[in-house]
């Protein structure tokens, strides 16, 4: 494939640089031998790639920050990687109305950055904040940190404008507080992974500033207390605006490369925050309380912002700690709260009859757990282990009613249990829509259900 | 038209019956000579006439509790009225989850009391919630009362069960926390007005039930100082509960109907509430400064539930105020908040130039007014300058970036306007969605933007 003159302008074509646009930081999908890689500088750029894709059948994927761990932004065989990190204005910041109007290639972090400076708050929080962009976020539905209390991405997507595959522009949703004109494009392009079309704008929801949060950690000497604290706090009136579980493997993991205060010995622990205005101090006492009633061996409560993060620390570190434990894939069940104990205990199982090393951490408040499984890279038969044994903890959430994915999207790894957990019925209208928006199928192919 | 005998048994024959079952609340849309009515009381009755529809292209309305506004529910000629109104079990309230199960003939109201039976909340609040179904909520997207703080019923929805036509059974959704497998078809029949299929079973977000309101009322010698007001109380760090705007006309609409305390004269009216636990009294406290000093002429501030009924009930007997002043068509425009003054202005010039009377309230706090627009039903050259009053007002709000709907729905008499709003891309693939669900044109048909 060669770009036409007018795109070449746009294209990098250093063979280093272009290399590092081959993948996301998902494990498991292979970068193709030959792309292009087309980085827009506004929205006619767009337009162009899209037109040119469409009319000449070239697969583009859309591409924000690459920190998406599903493999649904690398690039693919022939095809264009369509770059949107250099649209990357705030458009707007709107304290009446509750808004903001951003390009698709801003930061997150950025976002929540321009709220506060106004004294408002973009409540999603994905863990790579500091480096994903809202393209992406809107991409996958992203969710993070703060979804026990906050929700996820699509509950602060207003309005979008997208180029839809052949160039045509379309602005879907509205700047108004409510709106119900006409179906709902834009929750049908949130979460759609870059195959219905490609987001050059957001309009979104802000809210008022809450306090800066308190952080409980509490350690459990086992995941059952663990997981009966988490029901009980979400009884709580004042639900926590976090809510992160830890299991041995990951504690572990994260004390291997710096010591964050966890008790050698400990099977779980939660970190819990509060960030209700005015009553953060309160809210951490009565979750510490709670925490203790529920079993747990020792709880400590942050008096001040400071000693926040440092019992947040361990949870910020998982992440470098697993990487730093060895290779892995990382999982994005999520299952009815109720049901956590049960996932855990069969993730045990699965772990002591395969000989597969899972951690089993995350957002447990919401039911929202990454299980990690281990395997030796160099060993093709340690890897298809792991793999089985995904499988198995799979079929465990989704026979529970859960989901194969909370947050990070089907991409290319999940693909295949997608009809599974939706059924004939939606999935069969799942590949109608795809066909009417992108009939050709040059957007992200491959990826979520039509592998 | 002759119903299947399989179905006849769930028809209404009655002519007195079956001729309320004809029309819903709103004005202006003629009921036809011949339809049927069939009551389904569970699935498979809704399946059956389904199937049976899609293959003899028999036009099928479905109506909830016929309370809707913009004409969506009235009967077709020819066609078949399918009433959900006898499903309406409560299948299930889950206090750890925070969601409840329902059935699409369930009242809000009971919705709402059986989350409450639990310490928790199912927000939507439209004016109708005391008869007003769930299914008819999803329908349109309803809205309501709490808006300004809580949003709408699509912010509430995580899944749905429904029947498309041709009888197929669908789930959409999930019940748990968050999930992001595959496109959000939840979010596509919300709001899509029973013209995608129907839906048979809801499942629903609640919330921690907030403290028992607490209400401010007040009263502006000018529109301007009302609307200004709310763009203050729209900055505070905790938003109102409610915050609802009345017109001199409205005021003096409800002050006919009985004494509701408002003084002769005033220009405006606002009604404000908080329900935050634990400060309702500091907040309305600080609400009643921020109007005070925003030129408000008297403040009256409540001290307990009673009070704040009382203060409340003359937004809630506005309604009757209005149709005991007169015939009128009810709108439900919305614009940026901060357009407010603008629109209301632009409804008194066009009231001023065209001589139809028009009240200007509703949901102040969001931007989404009801102008009701009086006229003469004995005289139809009255009408029909209250008929084009009223699209000059919509021009203006869409100019504004608003909408021509709020939260009633586009129904059987908004459709005309809706492709200026939403712009031809859209619109084409609003009709694509459209005939991909219901490819015979059976649900609904008509209304929203195939008319």
């Amino acid at each position: 494939m060669t770009l036409p003159s007018s795109l070449t302008a746009r294209a990098v074509t250093e063979p280093e640089v272009k290399a590092t646009y081959a993948v996301d930081e998902s494990v498991g999908v292979a970068a193709p031998d030959h792309f292009e890689v087309v980085r827009a500088r506004d929205l006619d750029d767009v337009v162009e790639v899209l037109t040119y894709a469409h009319h000449t059948g070239t697969p583009v994927v859309p591409q924000g920050a690459r920190s998406g761990l599903a493999g649904g932004a690398v690039a693919v065989e022939g095809g264009i990687v369509l770059s949107l990190e250099r649209l990357r204005s705030l458009l707007d910041v709107d304290p009446v109305e509750c808004l903001a109007v951003v390009s698709p290639g801003m930061v997150t972090a950025d976002v929540k950055a321009a709220a506060a400076a106004q004294g408002l708050f973009y409540p999603p929080d994905p863990a790579s904040s500091a480096f994903c962009t809202i393209g992406g976020n809107v991409a996958t539905n992203a969710g993070g940190l703060c979804c026990v209390k906050y929700g996820v991405t699509a509950d602060y997507v207003r309005g979008l404008e997208v180029v839809l595959a052949g160039g045509e522009v379309m602005r879907t949703g509205r700047r108004t507080a409510k709106g119900v004109a006409g179906l709902d494009l834009t929750g049908l392009f949130v979460g759609s992974e870059g195959t219905l079309g490609v987001v050059t704008e957001a309009t979104l929801r802000l809210l008022p500033a809450p306090d800066p949060a308190l952080t409980v950690l509490a350690t459990f000497a086992t995941l059952g207390e663990a997981s009966e604290a988490i029901l009980r706090l979400r009884r709580d009136r004042h639900r926590p605006s976090l809510l992160e579980l830890l299991d041995a493997t990951s504690i572990a993991a994260v004390q291997s490369i710096a010591d964050f205060g966890f008790p050698a010995g400990c099977a779980a622990a939660l970190i819990v925050q509060s960030d209700r205005p005015g009553h953060t101090a309160e809210d951490v006492q009565r979750y510490a309380a709670v925490l203790t009633d529920a079993g747990a061996t020792e709880v400590a409560v942050a008096d001040d912002a400071q000693e926040s993060d440092a019992l947040l620390a361990g949870r910020r570190a998982l992440h470098h700690g697993l990487v730093a434990k060895g290779t892995h894939f990382i999982e994005d069940l999520c299952v009815p709260v109720g049901d956590l104990t049960r996932l855990i205990a069969a993730g045990h199982e699965i772990s002591a009859r395969t000989g597969v090393e899972i951690s089993m951490s995350g957002h447990g408040g919401d039911g929202n757990l990454h299980p990690s499984f281990f395997y030796d890279p160099a060993d093709e038969a340690s890897r298809h282990r792991a793999e089985e044994a995904f499988g198995d903890l799979v079929k465990v959430a989704l026979s529970m009613g859960g989901t194969i994915t909370g947050e990070h999207g089907v991409g290319s790894l999940k693909a295949r249990w997608l009809p599974q957990e939706v059924g004939c019925a939606s999935l069969e209208r799942q590949r109608s829509l795809k066909a009417l928006f992108d009939p050709r199928g040059i957007l992200n192919p491959g990826r979520v259900y039509w592998s």
